[in-house]
């Protein structure tokens, strides 16, 4: 591989592995597959998923949705609650794909209601535990006004509700995340039966990676869109939700700088090329990437006793125990195994296959 | 002010005051003035420098000087142990520029005095008290062996030590800073002793923002590097490194959602928006970011009690407390004081100044 500076790489046969048997286990249980992009971000790994059948797709922002649909993509769900400011480009888009749309109150699906001038669908975002955002299942009158505003609307229609079971991430293994899955799935599945009859394509949408990846029995839910598997990390290694062969992307660094006083090397790869998302092990060190070694064609398991400990915005700081440290040298690249892919990915304006292809994405200077 | 989407936002001339007030910092204490670019990363503000007197310039990666050489810039110093894969760059630019670089051992500073073909001038990175790279000021040896190649090579040109006194972001106030200051230049200072008869123009060259900004004898020193203080923030302006006016930056954020049984705020404005740089409060709170009012000219102090408790790739959670929760609605926009500028600024294309200028960086996508 060729390597010069910190580089984003990844093996795209494993990405590729982790789209096919996430779009098969779509099939298998019965779901629509909507994957959501906002972790690649790429227009290039949009086209494994299209081989793989994919023709509908999430994302988190309207820039991004913008630059999906420049790309050919025709079917878009924003899962995000709507920002009003950006009224203009969602009715530019309106006009020419299927877009769809997250609203958590009577207001502003009454401001879109006022203001699109083309066909949206809209979900209603839950909260069904997570508590980051959207209209609790209790509140059964707020959900009421916006299906009856879209109900009447001429523009607006239902899709049905989405929620995040963002508290998956906290967990720890597939039963734990099972039971958080079954929990806050009944809770959409009242709100699902109280309107179904009115209502008859009503869906349940849901997005996480470890309900997606260790939910054997998605029974409940219409459609799943979880991002985060099409790369896996050490976040989710740590759930549970992949094996370490799983994970298709690290991050390589030259190795600048060695202090045998401490066991520390030092990494060009900091920061903004990690992002500073971290794990807290057992002894209560905060783990801000695990080291392996890189190979001609990929990388191999993570080095015993060897994780970046410390980042600021160049520099990467690995501990690294006796008989590892002993054998690397500055020059040497060292891969660094993201504790949180979505994050790391968005630091870099390109990626880089270990077949040595380069993967354009939205950051792209052209 | 225009705005849609999360945006960077500068005040121009709280930035040129920053620039000037520190050019003439170095002028009374006759330093030379060797600003850090990391920060802003943009050629744009480079000229707001370049119209203060500023010729010579601090970056930290290979891909910065080749984009402040393309923009004009004649004399950099690449304030990163050498990453020996960049060396075609560095032949590249030493051709034209004044190229400076740091070195922390004998066998990289041989690589370069083998590679090299044009001069260049060498900074031995020393290790001051931060202890996250640079040579022991102990390690005579090292020390003395990097000189002498230096001193026998033809194209290696001996500039002095450098070191970060990174340490002094732990510190509190006005005199912990001066502390460690007058501690670490004293350790510089015996280094320079031992070789200043040999090499008369052997400079000390130091970095740091909270030095630079809170110690008013800055003797000892030959040459300073700050970068953060073009911008401040949080966490300078909790050092004491600067007032809130003094603050050029805040991350401007609609409002997407409110939540009244717990007192939160959801912005578009994530990880990806802020970087997830924290301090922790006195009630062990996390905080990423404090949240002001936005004016048509600019912001205003931090609301009270009013704070980014959390964040996921997109999503911003703001904890406020009552009679401010009351009075923001959707559709808001609300200003963050990032809590590391040079982190957050990393993730923008663009910036946005108070006046509607748009002040495109390195990460402009044309």
């Amino acid at each position: 591989m060729k390597l010069q500076t910190p580089t984003f790489l990844i093996n795209e046969g494993i990405c590729r592995n982790n789209i096919r048997k996430m779009a098969q286990k779509a099939k298998d249980s019965e779901v629509i597959f909507r994957p959501h992009f906002k972790t690649h971000q790429s227009a290039h790994i949009g086209k494994w998923f299209k081989e793989e059948g994919v023709s509908s797709i999430t994302v988190s922002s309207v820039t991004m949705a913008d630059y999906f649909a420049r790309h050919g993509w025709k079917d878009i769900f924003i899962a995000f609650p709507f920002n009003i400011h950006e009224m203009d480009a969602v009715n530019h888009w309106a006009s020419q794909i299927k877009l769809h749309l997250a609203v958590e109150s009577e207001r502003i699906t009454r401001f879109l209601e006022d203001q699109v001038q083309f066909p949206v669908g809209i979900y209603i975002k839950i909260d069904a535990g997570y508590h980051r955002t959207g209209l609790q299942p209790q509140n059964k009158e707020e959900i009421e006004r916006i299906i009856n505003l879209c109900q009447t609307s001429s523009r607006l229609y239902l899709k049905g509700v989405a929620a995040h079971f963002g508290n998956t991430y906290q967990a720890k293994g597939k039963e734990e995340v099972n039971q958080i899955y079954r929990e806050a799935v009944l809770q959409l599945l009242h709100i699902k039966q109280e309107y179904l009859q009115q209502i008859p394509d009503f869906i349940i949408s849901i997005g996480d990676t470890p309900s997606c990846s260790l939910v054997e029995d998605l029974s409940g839910s219409d459609e799943i869109r979880p991002g985060n598997f099409v790369f896996y990390d050490l976040m989710q290694m740590n759930i549970g939700s992949c094996r370490f062969d799983e994970i298709a992307a690290v991050v390589a660094c030259p190795v600048v700088a060695k202090h045998p006083g401490r066991n520390e090397l030092v990494v060009y790869g900091g920061a903004v090329h990690l992002s500073k998302d971290y794990l807290t092990d057992q002894y209560g060190n905060n783990i801000y990437g695990q080291v392996c070694k890189l190979t001609d064609k990929g990388w191999k398991q993570p080095l015993k006793a060897c994780f970046v400990s410390r980042l600021s915005q160049e520099h990467g700081i690995i501990y690294c125990s006796g008989p590892v440290f002993d054998k690397i040298q500055p020059g040497d690249f060292v891969g660094i195994i993201p504790v949180h892919s979505c994050l790391a990915a968005n630091l870099y304006p390109i990626f880089q296959t270990t077949t040595n292809k380069q993967v354009r994405n939205i950051h792209t200077i052209q």
